[in-house]
């Protein structure tokens, strides 16, 4: 069976970056934005559209006549919501099957729970997000630190909901995961062999 | 500065055995019931006192006047509570302060937080801490499965009450942890090596 590993995580904790460097380590493959390359790819979809999708709050099951009803926007419309998260969740099964590889966020570790993969949710304090997220750049620097901690605090709440709506379990909690790293204070290049070696 | 490693626990995880293990790899000292050894050695305490007090409810702290009005027993007040909490804090900072060591339980992530110890919370699912309990013996082999669960239920929620009395936080919520482990399934003969590795 593959090793495959699945990150959750918190914004602004730097698990993306761990991710990356994980399989860069352990010369294996790295999904994360890849797999909505791999979805517009493969279908009509818009990657805008997906993003937003994926980013944005799963509504409750309403039917297709109540959502009209209430003027919610098409893209809105839970069976797309559905029909993203089913196809991201093909391509998921398809990599994982494929060859050793990380994965990061997209309910992973829930999708391939038979499979057995190492799960990690990599987290931290506001503080230490806050300085990574200034550090990296990106469309952060102009925020004030109120404002960027509100951000913080926003996406992580849409991660919450979008994985608790699909696997109807807790984001975060540390029941789901192997292992949960706290990253404030602490160095990429310290906490790599480390991880490494509960791979093994 | 010393190498400290605290170990918070669910009771059946195996964090008390991971903990001695990785003293005995690292080669340096381990505290656990040492703790009130050292403590009723250099008292007058009996033992049975210290383990009472260390294992059941923190009262919310009332005056002397009241705790006796209501009949509470003498050993439950709280001045006797705090005496022992005190006592126990001197005793793991001074042992802190002198080596290398691993230290389990008793709040010691918080009461040595200056000292930025590597704080590990170690975890598992019910079905693998009933296992582990059944396995090590004791005093639970006659207990039904019910029961056994009720008991590490109940022992867990008097150690987060102590833990959220005398440190304001949360017990085994992960922001007051750089690492939380779950040892469901998990062998630990392969998690010393990797938890050396986040100490270095």
């Amino acid at each position: 069976m593959n090793k495959i590993i699945t990150i959750g995580r918190e914004f602004g904790s730097g698990g993306r970056e761990l991710g990356r460097r994980l399989a860069e380590k352990l010369n294996i493959a790295y999904y994360d934005r890849e797999i909505v390359e791999i979805l517009i790819q493969r279908t009509e979809l818009a990657e805008s559209y997906v993003l937003q999708i994926e980013e944005s709050r799963p509504l409750p099951l309403l039917g297709i006549t109540t959502a009209r009803t209430f003027g919610i926007p098409n893209n809105y419309q839970p069976e797309n919501r559905l029909s993203v998260y089913k196809q991201e969740s093909e391509i998921i099964r398809e990599m994982a099957e494929k060859s050793d590889c990380v994965i990061v966020g997209r309910c992973a570790d829930y999708i391939l729970r038979d499979l057995n993969p190492l799960r990690l949710f990599i987290y931290a304090d506001m503080d230490s997000k806050m300085i990574r997220c200034q550090e990296k750049g990106d469309d952060v620097t102009a925020l004030t630190a109120k404002k960027l901690q509100q951000k913080i605090t926003s996406i992580d709440k849409q991660r919450a909901r979008y994985y608790q709506f699909y696997t109807d379990q807790i984001w975060g909690d540390k029941i789901n995961y192997d292992l949960c790293i706290n990253t404030t204070k602490r160095k990429f290049e310290d906490m790599i062999p480390a991880i490494e070696q509960f791979i093994i």
